[in-house]
C-alpha cells in the first residue's frame, strides 16, 4: 500500500512540476504573470495552459481558464467531471468559479493566494470583495429592470427541452 | 437636474434592455442559458455577449466573460477601467472575478443570483463554496510542491521590467 501511495504521489508531483514549468515558460515569454496549469484525465495531461493576459489582451485568460478551455475543446464537452486540475497557484475567484462550472472535482495547487498577493496580484482582494454584501464592495453594482429580466428567466423555466449545465 | 437624471436613467435602461434582449436571443438560439451582457464606453455599446456554453463547449463562456473578452479585443487592452457592464443577471463568482480583473468599475444587473438559483443555475452554491475554508468545500483541494512553485514567484518578483495587471 505504501508503494502504491508513493507512486501516486510521484505521479501527482510530476503533473504539478509540469504546471510549474508552464508558469515559468509563460512568464519568460512575456505572455502574462507566472501562472501555469494542466488538466489531467485518466492519468494523462489533456490540456496545458499558462497566463496569457498580456499576450492576448484578454483579462480572463488566466492559466486555469486557458487550460479548462483547451480541455473542453479537446473533449468536445463543457463538463470535465472526470478530470483533475493542477495549477501552480491557488485559483483566484474567477478561476475557482470556472472550476465549479466545469465540474472538475479535484484541484492541486502550489503557491497560495497569499503568495500571489505578496507578488502584487489581486486574488486575496477579490476574495474579500466577493465576501462583502453588494453595498459594501468597491465595485458599484445597481439593479435595473428586474421585472423585464425575470420575464426571460420565466421563458427559460417553461422550456420543456432545456439543457442544464 | 431631474431631467438630466431621467435622461441618464432612460439611457441606462436602454443598455439593460439590450442585455436582456441578448439573453433572449442566446436562449432562443440554444447557445446557452438565458444570460446576456453589454459593455458600454462613453455612452456607446462596444461589445455584446450572451451565454455560449452549449454552443462553444466552453464552460467559461458566460455572457459577461463573452462581452468582456470582446470589449478587450475591440480596445486592444486587458483593462476596461472606463467601461460599464450591463448584464441581465447578477454575475456569478467567475464573472464577478472577471469584472475585477478587467477593472470595470460599475455593473448594472437585472435578475439576482437568487433568481438564477431558482431556475437551476449554481451561482448561489458557488458563492457559498468560495466563502468556505478550503477543507470545508465540496471541491477537493490539496497543496503540492509549494517550494518549487514559489521559486517561480521569486523569479517574477526579481524582474525589473515586469508588467503588472
Amino acid at each position: 500500500m505504501k508503494d502504491a501511495h508513493n507512486t501516486e504521489l510521484t505521479t501527482r508531483n510530476s503533473f504539478m512540476r509540469e504546471a510549474i514549468a508552464l508558469s515559468h515558460e509563460g512568464m519568460n515569454k512575456g505572455a502574462g504573470g507566472p501562472f501555469g496549469a494542466v488538466v489531467v484525465r485518466n492519468g494523462e495531461i489533456i490540456a496545458r495552459g499558462y497566463n496569457r493576459v498580456l499576450e492576448t489582451n484578454d483579462p480572463t485568460c488566466h492559466a486555469e481558464v486557458d487550460a479548462i478551455r483547451k480541455a473542453s475543446a479537446f473533449l468536445g464537452h463543457f463538463h470535465l467531471e472526470d478530470c483533475e486540475l493542477y495549477t501552480s497557484c491557488e485559483p483566484c475567484p474567477m478561476c475557482l468559479g470556472a472550476v465549479y462550472w466545469s465540474r472538475i472535482k479535484t484541484v492541486y495547487y502550489g503557491n497560495t493566494k497569499a503568495d500571489a498577493a505578496a507578488i502584487g496580484f489581486d486574488d486575496q482582494f477579490i476574495y474579500e470583495e466577493l465576501d462583502r454584501p453588494i453595498r459594501d464592495r468597491s465595485l458599484s453594482m445597481e439593479r435595473l429592470l428586474g421585472d423585464e429580466a425575470a420575464a426571460v428567466f420565466n421563458d427559460w423555466a417553461k422550456q420543456a427541452n432545456k439543457k442544464l449545465y
